[in-house]
């Protein structure tokens, strides 16, 4: 790598929930205009498409770099791009506050002495939320919702999920819920939800494969079946699931590239 | 209002925290397209400046159309004007489903048979957890954030809310605590958190305005002082705050606009 007297500079990115309309501004003239562009291989490849071909693109894993340690983590690459003057996207799904690791890897770019900046995104569930016709709070139903994660039952992030103490009325949204769907709706009821609470399920919000369950906590997981883990998949859970079903005239005529990977997208007025 | 043969449509828009750089790609054309924009008081100004002179602008109260019933509202003006065959975007702060009451308007226009779509945006927290280097969610410290609104005494919300069932350990975001502050603190204080638990107050969020103080639970009322109410606030409370320490180099080195109005902006790369 040629060492350049430029300084470098790394962006963390929020880039939605897949559909590359909801990407922000910001988010779509730095993917146009930087040098490199890191991202989660869960990134929909519409949006990886609107990279230009002259941009270095690096695949940094599924859900980002990983470390087990309790360091703070972010791709060496990253690291190495920046220190030789480029200015690099590290694009994440979603936002990259919430659930994004963007956290950590913030803190490991200032103990480098790299100059950065965050770019927040629309989160998954903001997406799922319009794209259903489910708002996650309305008035006389529910005036809080709480976003958790208890993607492993032998994670760090489970240890942390007090199930004891999520709120026994407001929305719930859990993300990563894929490969134990079952368990973390029995872990509900035992934790005194009702077991006829409105849940629904969805994968890969907004995108063309967008797919949505909508049931029960106490049936969803059954209904569901298996889960194609190729895309982010979450479950909204509470009394306001049953809006949908008063918001029907949901407008979508169309979607933006090809195949299951298109965004989805609406006529223009 | 003359009659057309075109059938309207309505477009129920996040606008985002305020910075315009974080509209989404599709909130932006929407307002560049539209016949009418419908837009609450506290959409930033150099938001409404993207708007073209030609396109009817009408603003719908402080935070939109109000009914204190328990019937879904809208501002009867969007349903005429779409009647009337217009393309009408209701741009919202924020997501239009989590505090925008985006679902109830959205019952209101499919009670009308007016034909709709929900365009999700960045909400204020996210902003928020960007800008001040605030990770919402990071492993080890916290796995779950619940979005809550207290705004009144007396309103809706504050009786739904159900402070004893907050989560003990996972980060909160308070949204509209501007007349509340000290009173909400205290609160969670009552309930169950610790006083030093670390706390964070944001006003205009993303915009130049942006005002930030950050201190604990049993001190942040005081040290915020006055609140102007021109701009949205919130508060983030959890151990996650004192991470912002650890996030040092941000960035930020312009602004588009003039004036307090003005949008944060960076240098592109």
């Amino acid at each position: 790598m040629k060492k350049t007297g430029k300084t470098g500079i790394v962006y963390l990115v929020g880039a939605g929930p897949g559909d590359p309309e909801l990407l922000t501004l910001r988010a779509y003239r730095l993917l146009k205009t930087s040098d490199v562009v890191a991202h989660d291989k869960l990134i929909s490849k519409t949006i990886l498409n609107l990279i230009p071909k002259k941009t270095e693109k690096i695949s940094v894993g599924r859900r980002g770099y990983r470390s087990m340690g309790t360091a703070p983590s972010i791709h060496p690459e990253v690291i190495e791009k920046a220190k030789a003057g480029k200015s690099v996207v590290r694009l994440k799904s979603g936002d990259p506050m919430l659930f994004g690791r963007g956290g950590e890897e913030a803190i490991a770019l200032s103990e480098a002495g790299i100059t950065f900046q965050i770019v927040p995104g629309v989160t998954a569930a903001l997406g799922a939320a319009s794209s259903l016709g489910i708002p996650l709070t309305q008035r006389f139903i529910s005036s809080d919702v709480t976003f958790a994660t208890a993607h492993t039952s032998h994670g760090p992030m489970a240890n942390l999920l007090d199930w004891a103490s999520l709120p026994a009325r407001g929305t719930i949204v859990l993300y990563m819920v894929s490969h134990h769907l079952k368990e973390n709706m029995k872990r509900l009821i035992e934790y005194g939800r009702s077991p006829d609470t409105p849940a629904a399920f969805v994968s890969a919000a907004t995108l063309k494969a967008e797919r949505v369950v909508i049931g029960t906590v106490s049936n969803l997981a059954k209904l569901v079946g298996h889960i194609d883990d190729k895309h982010a998949s979450l479950v909204i859970i509470g009394e306001v699931v049953s809006i949908h079903e008063k918001i029907k005239s949901l407008a979508v005529t169309g979607y933006v590239g090809k195949g299951k990977e298109a965004g989805r997208i609406c006529h223009w007025p």
